[in-house]
């Protein structure tokens, strides 16, 4: 795996439990995954000599992120092609919709899956022009390299659209969807074509950062959550994604829009560590080593995970204590990373039936373990 | 953790989630946790120097195995009490009672708690004094090393007692207890004093090996299980075990005996990782560290797990194929260890609702990946 952040630290817990070696390519010794996963390696993953050399120990190649630069992509494909080099999965063909939004835009139009409007533009006046049709505000998105709310500027005035064009980074413009609630879909595909889709999921995000996720969505009409589930199958087959997919949407009045897609694990998906049947990470490596899938379905009636952030603040595991004696049944997961203000340092999952209940004791603990205190107690 | 076997490769996984910091002391690097956990060391278990520049490292040291020599656990248990060392969990006087299986029974009849009957013996007659009030079989045993059904003789005639008493080992003898059910009892308890106890379990062994566990034991009787767990949490307390006790035990027609006491996660507690809301090897770190314990219930109504054995035949890896294809619930969990007939290399678990279903579906798994074939079918 390429990357070694929480997402490959979590898919190697995952590897360990199934036997299967697993290696990741981190860019420090003191990443996520490095830090305790034997036979890391650490090299730059914008170098294609690296990323080769990493590739030569590898039945299969995946990756944690979207950053591996296309043209190095396209490289490792061709070996795999002539067979001097391992499988990449997904593949450089569906990981461009990763990369580049706007390309993501125009191939979801292409297939007729309902988006947000959208419009290329390079200047003010392309996006007043937006804006006199679909009215302020307007949302510019960087087309490339933009994750957990980055590179995603919501404008309200021409002022503000103007300093964001002032950046030197490729943006489009989206409409500003008045969504009822954000979902996500996740999926697994096979490359022998053989799809898995777990329970939509309702994602709430503060400042464009997830910071809970309810499984399953609460009150989404069955059929939706069918047409959410089938609609993230049939991408996966038509982008021809090995792995998982995440698709995030839009609830809104006319119905599901297309938000954003992640091929890789997912944080909506963090949940089925212990919600699950089969974990997100595990069923990434059974997809991209083309094992039969693993099952979908919920362990639970309903399941909450909560990220915890770091507050920048003393040692977190000292919080242990306190956390662990007020519930005894919330499952906490830490990834080593050090604690800088706003960064995803672990998440909390709580499982049961009474959703209340559960996204209590999630923010709870979220809460405690991020900051020290519990909020709202 | 001293050893890296696979209860150690388990503990890491759980240690992994938690984010603590977690080292094995290997005998090799090829070892069950060391091919998998960043850090592992190598070295040996049976050195005293080895042993003192491993914890050296350490907060706590905890233990996979019970074969560190008695005498080096009091090294460093005397190193942890002037402060020059780390804390010794479990320490050497409750892990005496899991090297000198004499000691533990004496302690256990002091202690009032219902076990077999036994008595020390040296030579051919004492066997058969033995014998002449317990009536043949008699079992012998070794007093230390035993573990899996080795060290444990099942003696029929006098000449099968004296090809044992031929060996150059120190046995002692026990009545053949001709018991309905083998039942173990898992508890947890922290330096604090806080006790947590799992489900009673029914485990399912041939030839003195576990092969099945049923979770929770199939028929027995609320107030059975109820004695068996109050009886571990007493044991717990009165030998000081700090972490895991595993107590087996017996269900016969006199009530409950105990067999055996395992002080650290245990093959009849593995069901737990997907089984029970926190995993017997998280609940290990947790009792160890002298965290608040988690929540021991059960995830799911019934949960089977079934043990994998080595056949040495080919690659395990292909048959995943099969495996999941066939079963797309079961859990696989293998050890990254040499398939040597017989020899424990991973297990298999599944969660659901109905017993002899679940039974099914496991021993079909656990069979196949042995094999290569399904038993029986």
């Amino acid at each position: 795996m390429v990357g070694a952040g929480q997402l490959a630290r979590m898919t190697g817990q995952a590897a360990i439990g199934l036997g299967i070696g697993f290696r990741v390519l981190a860019a420090s010794p003191t990443d996520s995954a490095a830090l305790v996963l034997a036979g890391a390696v650490t090299g730059d993953y914008t170098d294609l000599a690296g990323l080769r050399a990493f590739a030569r120990d590898c039945d299969v190649v995946t990756f944690d992120h979207e950053h591996v630069p296309g043209a190095h992509l396209a490289e490792l494909e061709k070996a795999a092609a002539d067979g001097s080099g391992p499988a990449v999965r997904p593949g450089p063909a569906a990981l461009r919709y990763t990369q580049d939004k706007l390309a993501m835009r125009e191939r979801l139009r292409a297939l007729g899956v309902p988006c947000p409007r959208y419009a290329p533009v390079t200047d003010l006046a392309g996006v007043s022009a937006c804006a006199a049709e679909w009215g302020w505000p307007v949302v510019l998105k960087a087309v490339a390299g933009g994750y957990d709310g980055r590179g995603v500027w919501v404008c309200g005035t021409p002022a503000e659209a103007a300093a964001v064009l002032a950046h030197p980074v490729a943006v489009f413009a989206e409409e500003h969807v008045p969504f009822q609630a954000e979902l996500a879909a996740l999926v697994a595909r096979s490359p022998h074509g053989q799809g898995a889709a777990y329970p939509v999921v309702q994602t709430v995000q503060r400042g464009g950062v997830c910071h809970e996720v309810l499984a399953p969505a609460p009150g989404l009409a069955p059929r939706l959550a069918r047409n959410a589930q089938r609609l993230a199958l049939e991408l996966a087959a038509a982008l021809d994604v090995t792995g998982l997919l995440a698709v995030e949407l839009f609830a809104a009045d006319g119905g599901l829009l297309v938000n954003e897609l992640a091929m890789r694990p997912h944080n909506s998906g963090h949940w089925t560590i212990e919600g699950a049947r089969t974990s997100q990470f595990e069923q990434h490596l059974r997809a991209v080593l083309d094992l039969p899938l693993g099952d979908p379905r919920m362990a639970a009636p309903q399941v909450v995970m909560a990220n915890v952030f770091g507050s920048g603040s003393a040692d977190i595991y000292a919080r242990y204590e306190h956390v662990m004696a007020a519930d005894p049944g919330v499952k906490v997961h830490l990834y080593g990373k050090q604690a800088r203000p706003g960064r995803k340092i672990g998440h909390v999952t709580v499982v049961g039936g009474d959703l209340g209940g559960l996204r209590d004791r999630a923010a709870r603990a979220a809460a405690y373990l991020a900051a020290g205190r519990e909020e709202g107690a």
